[in-house]
């Protein structure tokens, strides 16, 4: 996506701290004491702006969400949406996906979510995709036993190198489409890139893969 | 396919015993014996009319091929390519499936190869469909330690349910492509099938996957 420079973002993320987590480091182990219940935690890593992950904490409210995206100028219209929808059950962190064993304890989340995410099509970028082995490692850490990852994109490439990642960690594959917007499958919630990218034709594939049940 | 009535193929499948092999549970672990060799043996299940074996066959003189089909009346198109190519490395079998483990011996089987099997749409057939898990049972017992099933379909719901079949059967996937025809996979040999639905518009899936190295 073309980035815009926004350079009053990084204020108005500080002016909304009950939706944007500063220092999310300091919440390590302590995140459902930060959302003041034991619900499940659900984190989508590459929020974007913000409206699959603002969508699914208002229609799932005993769940909650919290929304990862480094680049400030993006993130900040998910809090657009966040302040609207008005929501206690939604945070959002500006940060690098590579931090999230420092802000997460082993087996505080619940479930991932990657939509459209990044392809990074040439081979010298595989380690920068967020399904390649060392992002894998990382989420098995902090996801619960048995945690899942759902997984959407429109990049053909991305899938199939996804779905043999997955396979090789030795995930289990639970569900899959190969057309999401021609399937049975009931309440996808799109993305703004998915709404845009479907309307141009192009297929949605989606699969949800688990990892495995042990004892941490 | 629909089939047409040939009562006369029974009796030239009987004429040429050089490529179709009668009572082949007297083979069973003797098959390279049949062969008069060691090289690796690859399976169809599924042959159709033959013309995905027979050309792997000539393409392959170091792999012993063996194609497996029910139907009497199609089969006896696999023999007419058979004889027609006049390859040493090829047999066929008109035998169901179902027998597998009476005709061949434990890890007697290097690779097999699943070709547009028929989709069975309705749940309540899911038991015959050649990726259902008491079929990957019978496969897991011919193939060697490690080897590989590849499997090729145009219909996209029996893929879907197939790369779940093979991962809650652990097996690893080793290939994938959801676009064959536009995708960079070399040598691929097309089946009479495969050559009229891709010209219709159908995708071809296809996947690789491998069975657990274990000791047998």
């Amino acid at each position: 996506m073309r980035l815009r420079n926004k350079p009053w973002a990084k204020e108005k993320l500080l002016n909304y701290p009950q939706f944007v987590v500063h220092h999310p480091e300091t919440w390590k182990e302590k995140w459902h004491d930060l959302f003041g219940n034991n619900h499940p935690i659900h984190i989508e890593i590459g929020t974007g702006k913000g409206r699959f992950i603002t969508e699914m904490a208002k229609a799932n409210p005993e769940i909650n969400y919290i929304g990862i995206e480094a680049y400030t100028s993006v993130i900040v219209s998910a809090l657009d949406r966040a302040i609207e929808a008005e929501v206690p059950n939604l945070k959002l962190l500006n940060m690098n996906a590579q931090k999230l064993i420092g802000v997460f304890g082993p087996g505080e989340i619940d479930r991932l979510y990657l939509n459209f995410s990044d392809p990074w099509p040439k081979n010298k970028h595989e380690k920068r995709r967020l399904t390649y082995k060392s992002f894998l490692d990382m989420y098995a850490k902090v996801l619960v036993s048995g945690g899942e990852l759902h997984f959407k994109t429109d990049n053909q490439a991305l899938f199939e190198y996804s779905l043999i990642s997955f396979s090789e960690y030795g995930l289990k594959l639970k569900y899959i489409s190969l057309d999401l917007h021609n399937s049975d499958f009931q309440g996808n919630i799109m993305t703004e890139y998915e709404e845009k990218f479907s309307q141009k034709g192009n297929r949605i594939y989606r699969c949800e893969v688990q990892f495995p049940t042990i004892s941490k």
